[in-house]
Formats: structure tokens, sequence, C-alpha cells
């Protein structure tokens, strides 16, 4: 029986002992690095004489930055250490148990470079058919061979619960000139799960090699605004449509807790380059939710993906580019092959052509003033356990510019 | 009579007094900042006295980071500092002068987001027509009303000088599946300009205040792998063709130096949104030139830019997204009007069909191992002087996976 007494910390609720994931907490003395245990956030500084100091200096500070730079055999080493802590029947040394809910989650890591995937074969399939018609083939030529991605904007990465004011840009609606300028009319959400680095910096990493070049996942939400980018994407590439805001949920789970999560991705259709082959697979049952408001629109399957973090991070690398400390990538949006599976409104909604009703009778073809868009999740975890993502949520507030 | 006795310490020199760009030096007692003078750099921790506490404590470390993060009053007043120690008849206490050829440059600046623009109309319309054909409209409709760009890899920026390792990647050749995987055989510089960001964070920044948020200008060499890129860059933009390399000269001119160089942009063809209309005009008379191995083959001319840094830096904030110290931006390849002022060999050589010949004798349609591109130019300074650019070079290294 453990000294926490919380009816959240048990092996059948996501925060339980089997999760553990890091996250920095804003507190009356300031930031601190803690673990989430049920409703409560268990601070890290208080703890150092039960972490010894050499796992004390890495969370003695009011970022994860430096536990990332530690590498794979410290994190290891923490989370043995942790468990430990947190499941003894006595509270250690300097132990206190914060509520969660009371205190507020804060970037919890220097973001290096952020990279977005496009891995969801439905969602790259569902967008093809939208935006070009349903006769055309929907994939380009080269998405079965290599996983899609572009770089993001690692500056505006905020932190879940931190507002998205809707962006304004240059649309163009008609095939008459001009384009026209003012706050996006087409802002959707993407539900994705992000991929955190650290260790040593490094290119051309395995994909046997994932663990110890990731540290941890956590929800992402890739806000959109769809029209700004219809009219900007081509040749380059999304640019402002996306580099407004990028919300991370403020729970890092860390990899390890995913082992029991571990499903071979979909087949693919033909022979990959030998880098992309995985020896063991690193595709993730993750089962994702999504709510506006207070109406779950959507419930995307992570185990879909085409792509597993492991292909994703190999393929990032295999040029010669470095992984650092503090990069993120993510997934793109997952969507599976039901139409409840589609983690996107472009998709939920058919382009804006079939609106979503909400709970309280609403209806939806892309994001109002004021609505509140939360990504969460799951996965399972050893002996029937489940293991937690922390969730991701923003509210929607009015552009200030016009 | 300056007490810097060196030649090309004179205002009809690219490294007079009317340049003097910041950049870190590597001596035997660490990283210094340091200000080009002539054949030399001048360490700017040994004359500390002169520069007084808190302009001192700006330039004490191993990077610019501090002095970029300090914002543009304190880059004036340092500015105007060094204007009188480096013109003044004797010496400040503590001055040490290094050959700047006898030393390495480092990387001067953390690099945060890295942005890529398309500003030069006569590239754009280069790879238009050399990428679909000359029958087709070469810009796509966007082109002209707004400064296309993407994000490429800030991890991955290096300084002049540091080896290219010739990268790896998928490229496609023919219409028959599968493609293939090996060392780029379309390897290309971009001859581009840098600009370098520092003081608050903010975003909507308007075209009039560029200087308040922009520190300095660095030559940039955008390695790109052209066959990688055709086969990845739809429908996302270019990845992994970009990310190994980006090379940034180790010197940055200060904007400042610039004033005498300001020219308009030209007239563009119809009227722009009013966040990209200039009030005072930010185009650059900046002359390059591209130089592989001991040949010059291109002189491409910054002031036939579609784009200014002040229109670029507003679009790329104009969604609300923040520019914080770091951020460095590039205008994309620049090309001008004659075939002897294109920026990149995919340009020089139209898609390699017409291949460049060397002084030697040799002819390149791409870069082979071994090869050296330098990157250098200059402006016109005041009273005819000429204000210089850091050269930025590398060499193709061998690859070593295949």
């Amino acid at each position: 029986m453990s000294w926490i007494d919380d009816p959240e910390f048990t092996p059948g609720k996501p925060f339980g002992p089997q999760t553990l994931p890091y996250g920095v907490l804003g507190t009356s003395s300031g930031p601190t690095v803690a673990v989430r245990v049920g409703r409560h956030a268990l601070p890290l500084r208080g703890i150092a004489e039960s972490l010894g100091p050499r796992l004390a200096d890495l969370v003695d500070g009011a970022s994860l930055d430096p536990l990332l730079a530690a590498g794979p055999q410290a994190w290891r080493e923490l989370r043995e250490r942790m468990t430990g802590i947190v499941t003894a029947d006595r509270a250690p040394a300097g132990a206190e148990l914060l509520r969660a809910d009371w205190h507020t989650l804060l970037l919890p890591f220097t973001v290096a470079d952020y990279v977005d995937f496009y891995s969801s074969r439905h969602h790259a399939e569902n967008v093809g058919h939208i935006l070009r018609g349903g006769d055309v083939t929907p994939l380009t030529p080269n998405w079965t061979h290599l996983p899609i991605a572009y770089h993001g904007r690692s500056g505006t990465v905020v932190v879940s619960g931190t507002d998205i004011e809707r962006p304004c840009g240059q649309r163009k609606t008609s095939r008459e000139p001009p384009p026209v300028f003012g706050p996006t009319r087409r802002l959707d959400f993407e539900a994705e799960v992000g991929f955190v680095c650290g260790g040593e910096s490094t290119s051309a990493v395995s994909t046997a090699d994932l663990g110890e070049h990731v540290f941890g996942a956590a929800l992402v939400n890739d806000w959109s605004a769809r029209d700004i980018q219809s009219w900007e994407a081509q040749p380059l590439g999304p640019f402002l449509a996306k580099s407004f805001a990028t919300s991370i949920a403020g729970w890092i789970t860390p990899l390890e807790a995913f082992e029991e999560a571990r499903v071979p991705t979909p087949e693919p259709e033909h022979a990959l380059q030998d880098y992309l082959v995985e020896s063991e697979p690193w595709g993730l049952d993750l089962r994702l939710q999504v709510q506006c408001n207070d109406t779950v629109i959507s419930r995307p399957p992570f185990a879909e993906m085409a792509w597993s973090p492991a292909q994703q991070l190999a393929h990032m690398t295999i040029n010669g580019a470095t992984v650092r400390p503090g990069d993120l990538f993510a997934s793109g949006t997952v969507s599976g092959p039901d139409p409840g599976h589609r983690g996107s409104l472009l998709e939920l909604t058919w382009g804006g052509t079939d609106p979503v009703t909400l709970d309280d009778g609403e209806q939806r073809t892309f994001l109002q003033d004021g609505d509140r868009v939360t990504v969460s999740g799951s996965a399972p975890g050893r002996g029937g356990s489940v293991v937690g993502l922390g969730e991701v949520t923003g509210t929607i507030l009015t552009a200030t510019r016009r």
C-alpha cells in the first residue's frame, strides 16, 4: 500500500504508478520539475535526498532540459528510483503532494527543432480527396516510400492551457484576385502525438535505437488555419497556417511506459529501404480522444499510423541531420479508417461541407471563438493497467487584429 | 590616423571602420567575441574597460546571444563606442589584434528558428521553368502577393568553414518504382543573405521596425540535394534535401552599416496588403559573388530581390508568430536577370543540361566531392566606402554511408 493516498493512483487509472509522467509545475516557490501521481503532482526538488545527488541535480531546475540532455541511462535510473519511491509504504523525506489541477503546467522543456510528420494514411487520403476531389489518387507517389514531414516553428510551441488567438493572414476564396486579409475562417485542430528527444546529438539513428534518443511522448495539437494554408502552401509547404501556435501537453510520459503498447505498423504495400525497416515494432496502441467543448467528437487510433516514431526518427536523420536534446517531432494528424476516427475538423466535416453537431445542439464546420479543444489519450499497460498521456487543451480567442 | 596599422582597415576596403562586423573567434584562451578590423580581429573581452561594464557584459561570453537579446539600443551604443575605439589614434587598454585568418570562427549565436524565404523572382521563375517546362506559368499564383517561405532546421546551421558531407537519401530518377537510396547526385549551393534577429520577442513586426528586431546580416549557403528534393517535396515542401546543413558566415555585419545600401525593391505588379507596404525602402544593394574552387561562377545582385527583409519579417509575424533573439531568416537564393547572376547550379546549368566550365577547364553540372563553394559580398557605404559581408565557405566531403 503506497503512502500516496489518492484514488486515482492505481494501475487501473491513467496516472497510476505504471505511468509517472514528468512535467514542470508553477508553484509559489517557482517552477519545479514534478511527477504526476493520480490527481497529484510530486515535486522532485523536495525529495532530492531520496534521489541521490546525481539524479537530483538533473531535476533541480525550472525545466526538463538537463534530464533530456542526460540521456537514456539516466532516464531509466530515475524512472526506477521514482517507481520505488511512489510505491513505498512510507513517504520519502521532504515529499509534498500538490493537487495537479490547482497548479499551472509550464512548457516543460526548451524546444530545439520541431518537425511535423504526415504519417496517417487515412488522414493523408482524406485530405487528398477533400482538397483534390474524389477521382484522383489521394496520395503523392512518395507517400508509401518515406514518412513525409516538414519543419515547424519551435518558438511558438506552447504548453497545454495556453489560449490560442485566432490568426490573421491572407486567404483567397475564389479564382478572382486579389486575396483578402483578415482572421482565418477555417481554424482547425490536428490531434497528434509528439516525441521528445534527448541524449547525445547524433545523426542516422537506427530504428532499433528509438529508446536511446526519445525521452517520452506527449499529445500535440497542431492548430491549422486551412484558408491561409491553401493559399500559401505551394510550392514550399505550410508556413503561417501553422506557425502561430502548436500546443503540447504539459506532462511527458516516458517512452518506457509504452512497452506493452508496442504493435506492428500496418503492413507496407512494398518493400522499404533498409533504413526504414524495424526489427522490433515501434507502432504504438495509443487511443486518442478529441473533445470540442463538452462533446467527444473523435477517437483517433494511433495504432493505425503507417509510419512509427522509430521510422520517423530514422528518416529525419538519415541525411546527416543531427537530433539534439529538446528536438520534438510529431506524428501528424492521427486518423483511423472510420469517420469517428478523424483527427481534424477538415476531415470530420469533409472540408466544411458536413458539420459536426455538438451535444448542446450547436454545429461546427471549423472552430469558433471561445471553443475549447482537448485531446487526451491512453495506452494499454502491463497487467491490464492503463498508461496515460497528459491532455493538451486550448481555447480560441478572438483575433485582436482585423 | 587609427592605431590599427592594417592596410585593409580603410573605408575603401570591405572591413574598414564603416563595417565592424561581429563574430566569435576560437583563441587559445577560449571562444571570444570579436570585431573584424581589416585583416585582424579585435577581441572585445580585452577592452572591457573602454566599453564600460554594461556593454562589456554583453560581449564577455562565448557567443553573441546576450548582445542579440539586449536589443537595438544596446546595438547602437556598442557600435558607436566601437567606432570611436577603432578610429582613435591610441589603442585602448588591453587591446590585442589577432590575425583573422589564423583563427577559426565559431558559430556566433544560438540559432532559434530558421526560416528560408524564396524571394528572388528570377530564381523562382528559373526554377519553375526548369522543373515544370518552359510553357507553363513559372510562378504559383500566390508568389506576387506574399513572400513564400518555409521553416528549415536550426540544429544543422553551421559556421562558414565547416566541411559538408554529401548527404544520402531516397531519389527517384525515372517513372519506374522503386526509389533508390544513396548519396545525392545533384548536390547544389544556394547563395543567400541571412538576417539575424534580436531584441524583444514580439509578433506582427511592422515593415518600419526592421531595425528594432534585426541585428545584422550574414551570407548564407543553403546547401540543397536536388534529387532528394524533387522526390520528397510534395506536398509539404523540402525536408531532408535541405536539413543536412546550412552554412552561415562567421561575421555578422550590423544592419546599421547598410544605411547607404537601402534601395526600393522592384515595383510590385499589383497593390500589396497593407502589412507588406514599406514606408521607407528596405531593399538592399548587396552584391554577391559565388566561387566554385577558384572560379567566380556567379554575381547575384540582392537589389533585384522582389521582397525585402522588412517585408519578410512582417509576413513571418503577421499571424501572431513571435520573433525571438537568435531567429534567423534567409532571403532564398539570390538570382538576377542575367545568366551570370544565378545563385545556384540548378539555374547556372539549367537543370544540369548546360555545364559550367571552371577556370581549370573542368566542368560541373552539380557539385563534386572536394569542391569548395565560397559566397562573398559587399555593399556601397557612406562616402564611397565599401561595406563588407563575411564570406561563407564550405567544402564537399565524400558520403560516408552508401
